[in-house]
Protein backbone atom coordinates (compact mmCIF):
# COMPACT_ATOMS: atom_id res chain seq x y z
CA UNK A 1 0.00 0.00 0.00
CA UNK A 2 3.09 2.59 0.29
CA UNK A 3 3.10 4.53 -2.84
CA UNK A 4 -0.22 4.00 -3.43
CA UNK A 5 -2.33 7.77 -4.23
CA UNK A 6 -4.87 8.87 -2.81
CA UNK A 7 -7.30 12.04 -3.88
CA UNK A 8 -9.61 13.28 -1.25
CA UNK A 9 -12.40 15.37 -3.20
CA UNK A 10 -13.99 17.49 -0.16
CA UNK A 11 -16.93 19.63 0.20
CA UNK A 12 -17.63 21.59 3.51
CA UNK A 13 -17.29 24.80 4.43
CA UNK A 14 -16.03 24.70 7.76
CA UNK A 15 -12.84 23.27 8.85
CA UNK A 16 -13.84 22.17 12.03
CA UNK A 17 -16.96 20.54 10.79
CA UNK A 18 -16.94 16.33 11.20
CA UNK A 19 -16.70 16.54 7.24
CA UNK A 20 -13.68 17.83 7.79
CA UNK A 21 -12.34 16.08 11.48
CA UNK A 22 -13.38 12.31 8.66
CA UNK A 23 -10.74 13.99 5.55
CA UNK A 24 -7.97 15.01 8.45
CA UNK A 25 -8.75 11.40 9.47
CA UNK A 26 -8.10 10.35 6.22
CA UNK A 27 -4.69 12.08 5.72
CA UNK A 28 -3.39 10.66 8.80
CA UNK A 29 -3.82 7.20 7.89
CA UNK A 30 -2.71 7.29 4.52
CA UNK A 31 0.59 9.34 5.46
CA UNK A 32 1.59 6.64 7.94
CA UNK A 33 0.94 4.05 5.44
CA UNK A 34 3.62 5.85 2.86
CA UNK A 35 0.86 6.54 0.46
CA UNK A 36 0.65 10.53 -0.81
CA UNK A 37 -2.76 12.09 -0.67
CA UNK A 38 -3.83 15.30 -2.55
CA UNK A 39 -7.39 17.29 -1.77
CA UNK A 40 -9.49 19.20 -3.82
CA UNK A 41 -11.00 21.58 -0.96
CA UNK A 42 -14.20 22.80 -3.44
CA UNK A 43 -15.22 25.47 -0.96
CA UNK A 44 -11.67 26.72 -0.28
CA UNK A 45 -10.64 26.88 -4.10
CA UNK A 46 -14.11 28.40 -5.08
CA UNK A 47 -14.02 25.54 -7.38
CA UNK A 48 -16.82 26.71 -10.15
CA UNK A 49 -20.17 24.45 -10.16
CA UNK A 50 -21.86 25.47 -13.36
CA UNK A 51 -20.98 23.65 -16.66
CA UNK A 52 -20.82 26.87 -19.39
CA UNK A 53 -18.53 27.52 -22.40
CA UNK A 54 -16.17 29.21 -20.17
CA UNK A 55 -14.91 25.55 -19.64
CA UNK A 56 -13.56 25.48 -23.22
CA UNK A 57 -10.35 28.09 -23.76
CA UNK A 58 -10.51 27.37 -27.56
CA UNK A 59 -12.73 28.06 -30.54
CA UNK A 60 -16.06 26.17 -29.97
CA UNK A 61 -17.45 23.20 -32.94
CA UNK A 62 -20.41 24.68 -32.90
CA UNK A 63 -20.72 28.45 -31.34
CA UNK A 64 -24.54 28.76 -33.21
CA UNK A 65 -25.42 26.12 -31.06
CA UNK A 66 -23.54 25.14 -27.90
CA UNK A 67 -24.07 21.11 -26.45
CA UNK A 68 -21.62 21.40 -22.96
CA UNK A 69 -20.94 17.63 -23.56
CA UNK A 70 -19.86 17.45 -27.19
CA UNK A 71 -17.84 20.49 -27.05
CA UNK A 72 -15.90 19.76 -24.53
CA UNK A 73 -14.84 15.90 -25.40
CA UNK A 74 -13.72 17.90 -28.13
CA UNK A 75 -11.71 20.27 -26.17
CA UNK A 76 -10.36 17.47 -24.04
CA UNK A 77 -9.18 16.20 -27.03
CA UNK A 78 -7.55 18.98 -28.16
CA UNK A 79 -6.19 19.78 -24.53
CA UNK A 80 -7.88 23.27 -24.58
CA UNK A 81 -9.95 22.51 -21.57
CA UNK A 82 -9.96 25.19 -19.02
CA UNK A 83 -6.82 25.17 -16.79
CA UNK A 84 -9.02 24.25 -13.53
CA UNK A 85 -10.43 21.15 -15.14
CA UNK A 86 -7.67 20.03 -16.42
CA UNK A 87 -5.79 19.79 -13.19
CA UNK A 88 -8.77 17.88 -11.44
CA UNK A 89 -8.37 15.44 -14.34
CA UNK A 90 -4.64 14.86 -13.69
CA UNK A 91 -5.12 14.44 -9.99
CA UNK A 92 -7.96 11.83 -10.80
CA UNK A 93 -5.41 10.56 -13.29
CA UNK A 94 -2.91 9.56 -10.89
CA UNK A 95 -5.16 8.63 -7.98
CA UNK A 96 -5.36 5.16 -7.31
CA UNK A 97 -8.13 5.70 -4.61
CA UNK A 98 -10.63 9.09 -4.78
CA UNK A 99 -12.50 9.51 -2.08
CA UNK A 100 -16.04 11.77 -1.92
CA UNK A 101 -15.97 13.66 1.57
CA UNK A 102 -19.36 15.49 1.88
CA UNK A 103 -22.39 16.40 3.24
CA UNK A 104 -25.78 14.71 1.87
CA UNK A 105 -27.45 17.41 0.46
CA UNK A 106 -31.63 16.86 -0.24
CA UNK A 107 -30.41 13.03 -0.94
CA UNK A 108 -27.43 13.88 -2.91
CA UNK A 109 -24.03 15.58 -3.55
CA UNK A 110 -23.38 19.14 -2.32
CA UNK A 111 -23.77 21.36 -6.20
CA UNK A 112 -20.21 22.51 -5.70
CA UNK A 113 -19.06 18.67 -5.79
CA UNK A 114 -21.71 17.59 -8.28
CA UNK A 115 -20.39 20.60 -10.57
CA UNK A 116 -17.00 18.88 -10.10
CA UNK A 117 -18.45 15.98 -11.42
CA UNK A 118 -19.96 17.50 -14.13
CA UNK A 119 -16.85 19.16 -15.51
CA UNK A 120 -14.04 16.79 -14.57
CA UNK A 121 -15.96 13.63 -15.85
CA UNK A 122 -15.46 14.50 -18.98
CA UNK A 123 -16.23 11.88 -22.49
CA UNK A 124 -12.94 10.75 -23.50
CA UNK A 125 -11.51 11.05 -19.83
CA UNK A 126 -13.84 9.50 -17.71
CA UNK A 127 -15.57 7.11 -20.44
CA UNK A 128 -16.36 6.85 -24.08
CA UNK A 129 -18.91 4.68 -25.91
CA UNK A 130 -18.30 1.73 -25.25
CA UNK A 131 -16.38 2.31 -22.54
CA UNK A 132 -18.67 2.80 -20.07
CA UNK A 133 -19.63 0.93 -16.43
CA UNK A 134 -17.09 -1.95 -16.42
CA UNK A 135 -15.29 -0.79 -19.11
CA UNK A 136 -14.88 2.32 -18.09
CA UNK A 137 -11.97 4.95 -18.45
CA UNK A 138 -10.83 4.98 -14.84
CA UNK A 139 -11.81 0.67 -14.21
CA UNK A 140 -7.98 0.87 -12.46
CA UNK A 141 -9.28 3.13 -9.85
CA UNK A 142 -11.29 2.68 -6.51
CA UNK A 143 -13.68 5.27 -5.10
CA UNK A 144 -15.73 5.58 -1.63
CA UNK A 145 -18.55 7.66 -1.20
CA UNK A 146 -17.85 9.32 2.74
CA UNK A 147 -20.72 11.02 4.10
CA UNK A 148 -22.84 12.71 6.87
CA UNK A 149 -26.39 12.97 6.64
CA UNK A 150 -28.82 15.00 8.51
CA UNK A 151 -31.36 12.09 9.16
CA UNK A 152 -30.55 8.85 11.48
CA UNK A 153 -29.83 5.75 9.95
CA UNK A 154 -33.39 4.18 11.56
CA UNK A 155 -35.03 7.44 9.30
CA UNK A 156 -32.64 6.21 6.24
CA UNK A 157 -34.37 2.30 6.75
CA UNK A 158 -36.34 0.19 4.11
CA UNK A 159 -39.46 1.24 6.23
CA UNK A 160 -37.87 4.72 7.23
CA UNK A 161 -39.43 8.12 6.15
CA UNK A 162 -36.55 8.89 3.99
CA UNK A 163 -36.17 5.09 2.58
CA UNK A 164 -33.42 2.28 2.30
CA UNK A 165 -30.12 4.85 1.90
CA UNK A 166 -29.34 2.32 -1.12
CA UNK A 167 -32.09 3.90 -2.98
CA UNK A 168 -30.31 7.42 -2.87
CA UNK A 169 -26.70 6.09 -2.96
CA UNK A 170 -28.09 4.42 -6.88
CA UNK A 171 -27.34 7.27 -8.58
CA UNK A 172 -24.32 8.47 -7.24
CA UNK A 173 -22.64 4.92 -7.19
CA UNK A 174 -24.12 3.05 -10.21
CA UNK A 175 -24.64 6.11 -12.87
CA UNK A 176 -21.48 8.20 -11.87
CA UNK A 177 -18.69 5.56 -9.92
CA UNK A 178 -19.44 2.58 -11.94
CA UNK A 179 -20.37 4.50 -15.11
CA UNK A 180 -16.56 5.70 -15.53
CA UNK A 181 -15.34 2.38 -14.40
CA UNK A 182 -14.74 3.02 -10.93
CA UNK A 183 -14.77 -0.04 -8.78
CA UNK A 184 -16.64 1.15 -5.55
CA UNK A 185 -15.60 0.23 -2.19
CA UNK A 186 -18.83 0.56 0.10
CA UNK A 187 -20.32 3.96 1.42
CA UNK A 188 -18.84 5.43 4.53
CA UNK A 189 -22.28 6.60 6.31
CA UNK A 190 -21.95 8.79 9.45
CA UNK A 191 -25.49 9.01 10.15
CA UNK A 192 -26.88 12.14 11.87
CA UNK A 193 -23.59 13.44 13.86
CA UNK A 194 -24.83 17.02 14.49
CA UNK A 195 -28.06 15.29 16.50
CA UNK A 196 -25.01 13.05 18.79
CA UNK A 197 -23.09 13.01 21.34
CA UNK A 198 -19.27 14.05 21.72
CA UNK A 199 -18.68 10.23 22.10
CA UNK A 200 -20.81 9.13 19.37
CA UNK A 201 -18.57 11.35 17.24
CA UNK A 202 -15.29 10.19 17.86
CA UNK A 203 -16.42 6.85 17.22
CA UNK A 204 -17.50 7.53 13.88
CA UNK A 205 -14.24 8.88 13.15
CA UNK A 206 -12.19 5.60 14.88
CA UNK A 207 -14.28 3.64 13.20
CA UNK A 208 -13.22 5.45 9.74
CA UNK A 209 -10.13 5.37 10.62
CA UNK A 210 -9.68 1.52 11.85
CA UNK A 211 -11.32 0.45 8.31
CA UNK A 212 -9.07 2.73 6.38
CA UNK A 213 -6.13 0.58 7.51
CA UNK A 214 -7.23 -2.20 5.82
CA UNK A 215 -8.79 -0.39 2.67
CA UNK A 216 -6.53 -1.63 -0.02
CA UNK A 217 -7.43 -5.12 1.03
CA UNK A 218 -11.44 -4.49 0.33
CA UNK A 219 -13.31 -5.91 -2.42
CA UNK A 220 -15.80 -3.33 -4.33
CA UNK A 221 -19.29 -3.74 -3.64
CA UNK A 222 -21.98 -4.95 -6.69
CA UNK A 223 -23.96 -1.61 -8.07
CA UNK A 224 -26.38 -3.60 -10.18
CA UNK A 225 -29.79 -3.60 -9.47
CA UNK A 226 -30.46 -6.37 -7.31
CA UNK A 227 -28.16 -5.24 -4.81
CA UNK A 228 -29.96 -2.36 -4.06
CA UNK A 229 -34.20 -2.95 -5.11
CA UNK A 230 -34.57 -6.38 -3.19
CA UNK B 1 -56.88 27.78 -14.69
CA UNK B 2 -56.86 30.85 -15.70
CA UNK B 3 -54.76 33.42 -13.28
CA UNK B 4 -52.36 30.39 -12.02
CA UNK B 5 -49.02 31.01 -11.41
CA UNK B 6 -46.31 28.98 -13.19
CA UNK B 7 -42.53 29.32 -12.55
CA UNK B 8 -40.15 27.15 -14.64
CA UNK B 9 -36.67 26.45 -13.05
CA UNK B 10 -35.10 26.18 -16.38
CA UNK B 11 -30.79 25.17 -16.90
CA UNK B 12 -29.59 25.12 -19.91
CA UNK B 13 -26.77 26.89 -21.46
CA UNK B 14 -28.55 27.05 -24.74
CA UNK B 15 -31.25 28.97 -25.83
CA UNK B 16 -31.87 26.91 -29.23
CA UNK B 17 -31.26 23.53 -27.10
CA UNK B 18 -34.46 21.09 -26.86
CA UNK B 19 -34.76 22.15 -23.13
CA UNK B 20 -35.13 25.91 -24.52
CA UNK B 21 -37.74 24.87 -26.73
CA UNK B 22 -38.96 22.53 -24.03
CA UNK B 23 -39.65 25.39 -21.88
CA UNK B 24 -40.72 28.30 -24.63
CA UNK B 25 -43.54 25.63 -25.47
CA UNK B 26 -44.63 25.81 -21.61
CA UNK B 27 -44.82 29.63 -21.73
CA UNK B 28 -46.77 29.73 -24.64
CA UNK B 29 -49.33 27.05 -23.30
CA UNK B 30 -49.84 28.96 -20.44
CA UNK B 31 -50.04 32.17 -21.70
CA UNK B 32 -52.78 31.28 -23.92
CA UNK B 33 -54.50 29.91 -21.12
CA UNK B 34 -54.20 33.38 -18.94
CA UNK B 35 -51.58 31.54 -16.41
CA UNK B 36 -48.70 33.74 -15.71
CA UNK B 37 -45.51 32.66 -15.94
CA UNK B 38 -42.18 33.56 -13.94
CA UNK B 39 -38.73 31.77 -15.33
CA UNK B 40 -35.94 31.87 -13.84
CA UNK B 41 -32.63 31.18 -16.29
CA UNK B 42 -30.20 29.95 -14.00
CA UNK B 43 -27.25 30.33 -16.69
CA UNK B 44 -28.18 33.44 -17.69
CA UNK B 45 -28.68 34.99 -13.83
CA UNK B 46 -25.03 33.68 -13.70
CA UNK B 47 -26.69 31.68 -10.70
CA UNK B 48 -24.68 30.56 -7.98
CA UNK B 49 -24.44 27.50 -7.08
CA UNK B 50 -22.08 26.96 -3.97
CA UNK B 51 -23.36 27.08 -0.59
CA UNK B 52 -21.47 29.53 1.47
CA UNK B 53 -21.86 32.30 4.57
CA UNK B 54 -22.37 34.65 1.56
CA UNK B 55 -25.86 33.30 1.58
CA UNK B 56 -26.15 35.18 5.27
CA UNK B 57 -25.66 38.90 5.21
CA UNK B 58 -26.36 39.67 9.24
CA UNK B 59 -24.48 38.14 11.37
CA UNK B 60 -23.31 34.67 12.04
CA UNK B 61 -25.13 32.56 14.96
CA UNK B 62 -22.14 30.82 14.95
CA UNK B 63 -18.80 32.14 13.66
CA UNK B 64 -16.57 30.22 15.18
CA UNK B 65 -18.25 27.20 13.52
CA UNK B 66 -20.32 27.34 10.35
CA UNK B 67 -23.35 25.55 9.81
CA UNK B 68 -24.83 26.21 6.33
CA UNK B 69 -28.40 24.30 7.22
CA UNK B 70 -28.61 26.07 11.00
CA UNK B 71 -27.82 29.52 9.78
CA UNK B 72 -29.46 29.61 6.93
CA UNK B 73 -32.58 28.83 8.93
CA UNK B 74 -32.11 31.28 11.63
CA UNK B 75 -31.06 34.52 8.45
CA UNK B 76 -34.97 33.39 6.43
CA UNK B 77 -36.42 33.38 9.99
CA UNK B 78 -35.06 37.25 10.60
CA UNK B 79 -34.53 38.24 6.65
CA UNK B 80 -31.11 38.34 6.13
CA UNK B 81 -30.88 36.32 3.45
CA UNK B 82 -28.78 37.32 0.45
CA UNK B 83 -31.22 38.98 -1.79
CA UNK B 84 -30.46 36.28 -4.42
CA UNK B 85 -32.24 33.65 -2.55
CA UNK B 86 -35.30 35.72 -0.77
CA UNK B 87 -36.18 36.46 -4.71
CA UNK B 88 -36.19 32.42 -5.55
CA UNK B 89 -37.99 32.26 -2.34
CA UNK B 90 -40.78 34.77 -3.12
CA UNK B 91 -41.24 33.37 -6.79
CA UNK B 92 -41.68 29.79 -5.10
CA UNK B 93 -43.84 31.22 -2.57
CA UNK B 94 -46.46 32.94 -5.57
CA UNK B 95 -46.10 29.66 -7.83
CA UNK B 96 -48.83 27.11 -7.98
CA UNK B 97 -47.00 25.07 -10.10
CA UNK B 98 -43.46 24.76 -10.15
CA UNK B 99 -41.42 22.96 -13.29
CA UNK B 100 -37.81 22.55 -13.50
CA UNK B 101 -36.57 21.96 -17.12
CA UNK B 102 -33.49 20.22 -17.62
CA UNK B 103 -30.76 17.84 -19.23
CA UNK B 104 -30.05 14.66 -16.92
CA UNK B 105 -26.72 15.18 -15.91
CA UNK B 106 -25.00 12.42 -14.24
CA UNK B 107 -28.38 10.80 -13.17
CA UNK B 108 -29.18 14.13 -11.72
CA UNK B 109 -30.01 17.65 -12.01
CA UNK B 110 -27.08 19.57 -13.63
CA UNK B 111 -24.78 21.34 -10.51
CA UNK B 112 -26.13 24.70 -11.27
CA UNK B 113 -30.10 23.75 -10.65
CA UNK B 114 -28.74 21.64 -7.61
CA UNK B 115 -27.61 24.73 -5.89
CA UNK B 116 -30.88 26.66 -6.63
CA UNK B 117 -32.88 23.54 -4.84
CA UNK B 118 -29.80 23.55 -2.06
CA UNK B 119 -29.63 27.37 -1.44
CA UNK B 120 -33.47 28.15 -1.90
CA UNK B 121 -35.40 25.33 0.03
CA UNK B 122 -33.82 26.75 3.16
CA UNK B 123 -35.28 25.16 6.48
CA UNK B 124 -38.57 27.51 7.69
CA UNK B 125 -39.47 28.05 4.24
CA UNK B 126 -40.16 24.83 2.41
CA UNK B 127 -39.95 22.42 5.35
CA UNK B 128 -39.26 21.98 9.06
CA UNK B 129 -39.36 19.44 11.60
CA UNK B 130 -41.83 17.95 12.20
CA UNK B 131 -43.13 19.51 8.75
CA UNK B 132 -41.91 17.34 5.68
CA UNK B 133 -43.45 14.90 3.41
CA UNK B 134 -47.05 15.22 3.25
CA UNK B 135 -46.69 18.04 5.73
CA UNK B 136 -43.87 19.96 3.63
CA UNK B 137 -44.40 23.47 3.34
CA UNK B 138 -44.91 23.92 -0.15
CA UNK B 139 -47.75 21.27 0.34
CA UNK B 140 -50.60 23.17 -1.87
CA UNK B 141 -48.43 23.21 -4.77
CA UNK B 142 -47.32 21.23 -7.88
CA UNK B 143 -44.21 19.95 -8.78
CA UNK B 144 -42.93 18.75 -12.28
CA UNK B 145 -39.34 17.32 -13.33
CA UNK B 146 -39.13 18.02 -17.40
CA UNK B 147 -36.05 16.37 -18.57
CA UNK B 148 -34.13 15.27 -21.48
CA UNK B 149 -31.55 12.48 -21.56
CA UNK B 150 -28.61 11.16 -23.29
CA UNK B 151 -29.54 7.90 -22.93
CA UNK B 152 -31.96 5.56 -25.12
CA UNK B 153 -35.79 4.89 -22.94
CA UNK B 154 -34.20 1.21 -23.61
CA UNK B 155 -30.72 1.66 -21.79
CA UNK B 156 -33.27 3.58 -18.66
CA UNK B 157 -35.75 0.41 -18.79
CA UNK B 158 -35.69 -2.52 -16.03
CA UNK B 159 -32.73 -4.58 -17.67
CA UNK B 160 -31.51 -1.51 -19.84
CA UNK B 161 -27.48 -0.65 -19.05
CA UNK B 162 -28.46 2.53 -16.83
CA UNK B 163 -31.23 0.95 -15.09
CA UNK B 164 -35.10 1.85 -14.54
CA UNK B 165 -35.17 5.62 -14.97
CA UNK B 166 -37.72 5.48 -11.48
CA UNK B 167 -34.44 4.56 -9.90
CA UNK B 168 -32.84 7.76 -10.15
CA UNK B 169 -36.19 10.05 -10.12
CA UNK B 170 -36.49 8.56 -6.14
CA UNK B 171 -33.65 11.34 -5.12
CA UNK B 172 -35.37 14.18 -6.37
CA UNK B 173 -38.97 13.54 -6.38
CA UNK B 174 -39.04 12.03 -2.93
CA UNK B 175 -36.01 13.01 -1.22
CA UNK B 176 -36.59 16.54 -2.40
CA UNK B 177 -40.42 17.64 -3.75
CA UNK B 178 -42.17 14.95 -1.52
CA UNK B 179 -40.09 16.08 1.29
CA UNK B 180 -40.86 19.82 0.68
CA UNK B 181 -44.53 18.49 0.36
CA UNK B 182 -44.86 19.34 -3.42
CA UNK B 183 -47.46 16.98 -4.45
CA UNK B 184 -45.66 15.69 -7.31
CA UNK B 185 -46.79 15.27 -11.32
CA UNK B 186 -45.55 12.40 -13.30
CA UNK B 187 -42.42 13.38 -15.34
CA UNK B 188 -41.84 14.53 -18.68
CA UNK B 189 -39.18 13.05 -20.03
CA UNK B 190 -37.80 13.46 -23.63
CA UNK B 191 -35.07 10.40 -24.50
CA UNK B 192 -32.05 11.24 -25.94
CA UNK B 193 -33.32 14.37 -28.43
CA UNK B 194 -29.71 14.44 -30.10
CA UNK B 195 -29.61 11.16 -31.31
CA UNK B 196 -33.15 11.49 -33.04
CA UNK B 197 -34.66 12.90 -36.29
CA UNK B 198 -36.31 16.44 -36.38
CA UNK B 199 -39.75 14.56 -36.32
CA UNK B 200 -39.21 12.79 -33.54
CA UNK B 201 -37.91 15.88 -31.71
CA UNK B 202 -40.65 17.78 -32.77
CA UNK B 203 -43.29 15.24 -31.97
CA UNK B 204 -41.80 15.47 -27.87
CA UNK B 205 -42.34 19.21 -28.09
CA UNK B 206 -46.40 18.18 -29.48
CA UNK B 207 -46.62 15.80 -26.51
CA UNK B 208 -45.42 18.64 -23.68
CA UNK B 209 -48.38 21.28 -25.53
CA UNK B 210 -50.61 18.79 -25.48
CA UNK B 211 -49.92 17.46 -21.72
CA UNK B 212 -49.95 21.03 -21.00
CA UNK B 213 -53.11 21.47 -22.11
CA UNK B 214 -54.88 19.80 -19.43
CA UNK B 215 -52.29 19.46 -16.71
CA UNK B 216 -54.42 21.52 -14.25
CA UNK B 217 -56.42 18.22 -13.97
CA UNK B 218 -53.54 15.96 -13.55
CA UNK B 219 -53.49 14.09 -10.35
CA UNK B 220 -50.23 13.68 -8.13
CA UNK B 221 -48.27 10.37 -8.53
CA UNK B 222 -47.06 8.25 -5.50
CA UNK B 223 -43.64 9.27 -4.29
CA UNK B 224 -43.21 6.14 -1.80
CA UNK B 225 -40.65 3.07 -2.84
CA UNK B 226 -43.56 0.57 -3.84
CA UNK B 227 -44.40 2.71 -6.96
CA UNK B 228 -40.39 2.75 -7.63
CA UNK B 229 -38.99 -0.38 -6.43
CA UNK B 230 -41.29 -2.88 -7.63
Amino acid sequence: MAGKKVLIVYAHQEPKSMNGSLKNVAVDVFQKQGCSVDISDLYSMNFIAAATRNDITGELCNPQHFRYGAETMEAFKKGVLCEEIIKEQKKVQEADLVIFQFPLYWFSFPAIMKGWIDRVFVQGFAFDFPSIYYNGLLKEKLAILSFTTGGTEEMFSKNGVSGDIRYLLWPMQHGIMHFCGFKVLAPQISYAPEYTGDKERKDMLLSWAKRLETIWEEQPIECTPPWYFQ
